[in-house]
C-alpha cells in the first residue's frame, strides 16, 4: 500500500486498537500514540493496545492512548512490528492494516504498508497524518519526534539519511520541544547509570592489539550502583565505543552461572557465525549467545573464538 | 550583509585568506575549508591560515587548504570568528569581511555577514555555495557536515533547529558521509578516553539530594589512563549527564596546587554569579573560575558557594 491508500483505508474504517511490538522503543510507541491521536482528530475512536513492557521515561506521554478495558476494536492496526511473533498481547491477532518500515516484514497482515527506505517507522506516520490532516499538531509532533529520534539513536546512528532530517525539520516547525525532549531521552541519566558506567568502563578490557573489548555487567555492579532495567538501556553501546576494535563484546551475568552475550562487529568478521558456535545467533554484525557459566569463563570462551577471526 | 551580498562580495574578490578562531572547532574548522575549497572551484586562489591548535581528528580533512608559506593575501575573511581577540594569528588583521552566527559578534570586519538564528556557521556557509555554485560538492558537503554536526552536538543540542536539520538534508544529498563522520566524530572515542572516564564517572560525587553533580580530573587520572589533551574534550558534559542536578561541576588539576572549575546549571541558578566570587564568570548557564588549591580544597570551596544558591 502507498502512503495515500494507507490514508484512505483509514479513513473509510472506525474503531481502531492499535499494536505495537513486544520489548517496545521509541519509534513504535510514539508511532502508535500519534496516530491513535490524529484518529481522534478526525473524529474516530482508536486507542493503543496496553503495552505494559514501556519503560518510565515514556510512561507519561503514552499512557494517555491505552485503551480502556473492554474496549471492543472494530479495525487492528499494527505499526511497526514486522511479524506475528513480535506483536503485543498475543501473536493470534487478526491484524487489518500493518504500517512498517522494517524490511523483514513477514506480511502477516491483510494490508501492509512497508517503506524500509524509512529510518523510523515515525517518518511514515508522518506521512501518513500529513496525508489526512494536512500535518502533526503539537501532540503528534512531539510523540513522531520520540519515534524519530530515538530509532536513529538522535540522528547519530546510520539508518539516519536526509529524508529523516527534512521528517524532523518538518516536526519541529509543528512544535516539537527538541531541548526538553532530548534532555529526557539523550542528555540525562540516573545517577545509578552514571555508577554503572563508572565500573563498566573501569572493568573494560581491551584484547589482541585493542581489536577486542570486552565490557562485563555482574548483578553485584547493579546491585552496588542501585541500578534497575531502566537503567540498563544500550549497555551494549559501551563497549562498542572504543575506537580500534573491530570486535566489541558485552557480558552480562544474568542468574547463577548464566552469562548472555552480545557481540558487535565494525567490520568483516561475522560475529553471528561465532555466536552459532554457542548455540546463538543474530546478524552478522551484531549477535548475541547465552553460556552456562560465569563471567569469568564466558570471556575466556568467547575470546578464544574470536582471537581465530579476526582479520 | 545578506548571503546574496556576500555572495557578491565573493565573485569581486580573489586571492582570499580565510581565519578560523583560536582553541578551532568543528564549525570554523569546516566553514573555512569548505569555502575555501568553493572559492577555488570558481578559479579563485584562497587559503585557509594555518590553524596549528587543531585536534588530531580533524587534521586531516582541514591540513590540504593551509596556505603555504609566503602566500600573499589581498582579501581577508574571518569565518565563525566573533570578536579580533578570537582571530587566529593576531588580533591586528584588517579583515575584509566577517561571516558569523554569533549574536555577540563585534562587527570588527569592513562587512559583516551576521545570522545568529543559525546554529553553526557552518548552515550559513552551505547558503553562500548555494548562491555561488548552486550548492556544495562532495567535498564542501563532508566539511561542512564536520561544521553543522559538531557544533549541534550531532543535532543534539539545544541551538539545533528545524533550519539546522534542512541543512544536514542538503549536505547528506550532496554526498556527506554521515555513518563514517559520526563514528569518527561522536561514536567512537580512544581507549585512553574511556578508562579516564571510568575514572571519572567512578569518582563522581552527587551533592544535596543529588542536586549538584562533581567531577574531578586529576593529572594522576589523566597519566594512569594514557589520556593526552585530545582525550579530554567535552569532559564537562560527563557530571551534566546526572538528572536531578540543577548544578554541575567539572574540577581540573591543571598545575602544583591551581585547579580549573566549570560550572553549568540547567535551571534558575546562576553560576557566572558563583564563578564570579572566585574571580572567574561567564554566562548564567555556563561558567568557570580559577582556584589557587588543589582538587579537595576546590571542591569544598565550591560546594559552600552554591549551597545557599540552590532553589
Amino acid at each position: 500500500m502507498t502512503i495515500r491508500e494507507c490514508a484512505d483505508f483509514l479513513k473509510s474504517r472506525d474503531g481502531f486498537l492499535i499494536l505495537s511490538h513486544v520489548r517496545p522503543d521509541g519509534d513504535t510507541l510514539g508511532s502508535c500514540a500519534a496516530l491513535s491521536h490524529a484518529l481522534n482528530r478526525m473524529g474516530k475512536t482508536a486507542w493503543m493496545y496496553p503495552n505494559e513492557e514501556i519503560t518510565e521515561t515514556l510512561l507519561p506521554f503514552v499512557k494517555p492512548y491505552f485503551a480502556p478495558d473492554g474496549f471492543e476494536a472494530q479495525t487492528i492496526i499494527s505499526v511497526d512490528v514486522a511479524s506475528e511473533q513480535m506483536l503485543i498481547g498475543n501473536s493470534e491477532w487478526n491484524v487489518d492494516l500493518c504500517i512498517d518500515h522494517h524490511p523483514s516484514n513477514t506480511h502477516y497482515a491483510s494490508e501492509t504498508c512497508v517503506i524500509p527506505e524509512r529510518a523510523s517507522c515515525g517518518e511514515i506516520i508522518l506521512d501518513v497524518i500529513t496525508e489526512l490532516l494536512e500535518g502533526p499538531d503539537y501532540e503528534e509532533a512531539q510523540l513522531l519526534y520520540i519515534a524519530v529520534s530515538t530509532d536513529t539513536g538522535c540522528f547519530c546512528y546510520s539508518n539516519t539519511n536526509s529524508d529523516t532530517f527534512r521528517s524532523a525539520a518538518k516536526l519541529l516547525d509543528a512544535g516539537a520541544q527538541l531541548d526538553s525532549l532530548n534532555q529526557l531521552l539523550f542528555r540525562k541519566t540516573s545517577v545509578a547509570r552514571l555508577r554503572l558506567e563508572g565500573m563498566i568502563y573501569s572493568a573494560m578490557t581491551f584484547h589482541f592489539d585493542n581489536r577486542v573489548s570486552v565490557a562485563v555487567v555482574s548483578r553485584e555492579m547493579l546491585e552496588r550502583a542501585g541500578a534497575t532495567e531502566d537503567d540498563c538501556s544500550d549497555l551494549a553501546n559501551l563497549a562498542g565505543r572504543a575506537k580500534e576494535a573491530v570486535v566489541c563484546i558485552t557480558i552480562r551475568e544474568v542468574g547463577d552461572h548464566v552469562s548472555k552475550l552480545s557481540l558487535r562487529s565494525s567490520s568483516s568478521v561475522n560475529v553471528s557465525d561465532i555466536c552459532a558456535e554457542f548455540g546463538g545467533g543474530g546478524h552478522a554484525m551484531a549477535a548475541g549467545c547465552t553460556m552456562k557459566c560465569d563471567l569469568e569463563e564466558a570471556k575466556s570462551r568467547i575470546l578464544q573464538a574470536v582471537e581465530p577471526k579476526l582479520p
